[in-house]
């Protein structure tokens, strides 16, 4: 267990460690534990020496110069400049919520980046400014689509953040995969076999092997099959690629780089620059009057929490447990698990930092 | 079997009969036999006595004044006042459309509407202006949202079409659900049952039974149990909720009004105005050059459909399946099913016009 003021300041000086400006140490920082206080750990810190990592082999750049490279009054295409995701992103979803602000949403897609953490916390940037928020980003290849024996989306997450007036807002957060590959990693590091429905095998079988990848397994779309409607996943994961990736400018499907982690892949880069990213920004307002549209949010969440549920259990709405997680790490701090700690500390060494 | 004139003149016969005017005749005609065109039966001609039957519960106005009643550069907020969804949505999309032309893209959230066919249709309007299109609607409450007894949302599709330069576009159409109504009557019709993870019992148990809402049962969300990622599907379910019902000033989740041929609902109208939806329209060129995107989603295209696949399958694109339909269909005529038949033969009889 870890403070949340310690592990930030930790993480923080591992940035600068590598020669990130302050300000931008600091907003890496605070988007990649706020993964660990929403209790997504596998992007949180248990990601930091990979992004350290990404800096070794050059394809992480500690000082970008991000701009905008094409726009009209509601869309932007920015580069990244290699520039790490943790800070690109917030960057693109601040020019979408300029956008917005004129003319009425703002749409930014993004080339040139890599990992930008948990699209939820991008996405939410949107909120304060009474705005629904939106962030995608496509990732290496480890799903295959419907039927296929290869290999070619990422989890392909996507968030929507919806401001609400008394209730929290609401916050769908989710990879585009029946399966988060974090869950997976859980039950590799337990040696327990996984559900049926999360993974195939490399002939294409439902497979209970939780470390399907490197024997030429992927995983699958949400549906999990053809019967169970992993076409829409598919779909579904599809979208995000394109957007992230074929209007930015950026890589797509088989040719999204690996993040520095995936020790199983190798990059194929070419038909664009590094990961892509979109974000999107849309006034409330410009649909109806912000406090009417809240307190119609507030209806719609209670209807929702309110629903008869199965015995033992409740209805959530999107953004419940993440929330409930932030509160109560917010207080008791971050737990770390030993393997992520050691990679903490061995970058402690490196760097000559005090560690916890 | 009948042909596609046959049946497009027999479907704007009925409209005219009930008020529309010749242009509203010819476009309502036009959208809804698409989908019998593209092989989605259960929103085509099979639900044209329901359009009438909403028509005659003063639910369906057959010459609306359909208007914006707020705008910004890129949205605005249009009143189909009561409108069929089958017109409303068109003219909706080119509100959207022309929005995109000077502002990049174009959003619209429409109220006070009914059910408007396939969403795909609308989406699909964008492609020949080089525009990535999007739709979506809510619906009436068949779905029970992850743990819930409760139906709250509908099946809630949403559609997605992006244009390539000589492959066909892309075009995803998919309801947010585990399975698309349609196919569960299909199986109840030949008394067969359904497998597990379409639909749960009234106590939130899987069901195999095919017709389980009147006995309180409810359709799963995409992702069928919490397991895998119900949760997801229900968000996605719960994101065109709210922007076709709560961003227009319609009604959404348990409010939304029944579609005429559902017997089993009664209409709880309260929250807002009729059925909603959302429209999109993106201009690929405010991103980057038409062409240059086009080409890269032919490369997309031929990735995926490239692929390597399970023995005796292949890799789909979405829309792939749709159109092979249309252009048998539109070849060799539309099948009819007995009852689908008798339904048009007793709006024939009603209204005087001769059948097939």
């Amino acid at each position: 267990m870890i403070s949340v003021q310690q592990l930030k300041h930790f993480t923080r000086q591992v940035f600068l460690s590598i020669g990130f400006s302050d300000a931008d140490a600091d907003l890496a920082t605070t988007v990649l534990v706020q993964a660990d206080l929403r209790g997504v750990d596998s992007h949180g810190v248990a990601r930091l020496a990979g992004y350290v990592r990404l800096y070794d082999h050059g394809r992480l750049n500690p000082t970008p110069d991000i701009r905008i490279v094409h726009e009209t009054p509601s869309t932007a295409v920015v580069d990244g400049d290699r520039g790490v995701g943790l800070v690109v992103g917030p960057k693109a979803m601040q020019i979408a919520i300029g956008k917005a602000r004129t003319a009425g949403t703002g749409w930014v897609a993004v080339r040139n980046s890599n990992h930008f953490g948990i699209a939820g916390y991008h996405a939410m940037m949107a909120l304060e400014h009474d705005m629904i928020g939106w962030a995608m980003t496509n990732a290496a290849p480890l799903v295959a689509p419907t039927f296929s024996l290869d290999k070619l989306l990422g989890t392909n997450p996507y968030a929507v953040a919806v401001p609400a007036l008394t209730q929290p807002p609401f916050v769908a957060d989710f990879a585009s995969t029946a399966v988060a590959y974090g869950k997976l990693e859980i039950l590799q590091r337990k040696g327990l076999p996984i559900p049926p429905g999360w993974a195939q095998d490399a002939e294409g079988n439902p497979t209970t092997d939780a470390n399907p990848l490197p024997s030429g397994g992927a995983l699958l779309p949400l549906g999990s099959d053809r019967e169970h409607g992993s076409h829409k996943g598919y779909g579904l994961g599809a979208i995000v690629d394109i957007f992230s990736g074929v209007l930015s400018g950026a890589n797509y499907g088989p040719w999204v780089p690996p993040f520095a982690t995936a020790g199983f892949m190798t990059a194929q880069e070419g038909v664009g620059s590094g990961t892509g990213h979109f974000f999107g920004a849309m006034r409330v307002d410009a649909f109806r009057p912000a406090d009417e549209f809240k307190q119609h949010m507030d209806q719609w969440i209670s209807a929702f929490r309110g629903a008869r549920a199965v015995p033992g259990k409740q209805v959530l709405i999107p953004g419940d447990p993440e929330r409930d997680m932030e509160a109560e790490r917010g207080q008791h701090g971050i737990p770390l698990l030993e393997p992520v700690e050691k990679g903490l500390q061995t970058l402690a060494e490196r760097f000559g930092l005090p560690w916890g």
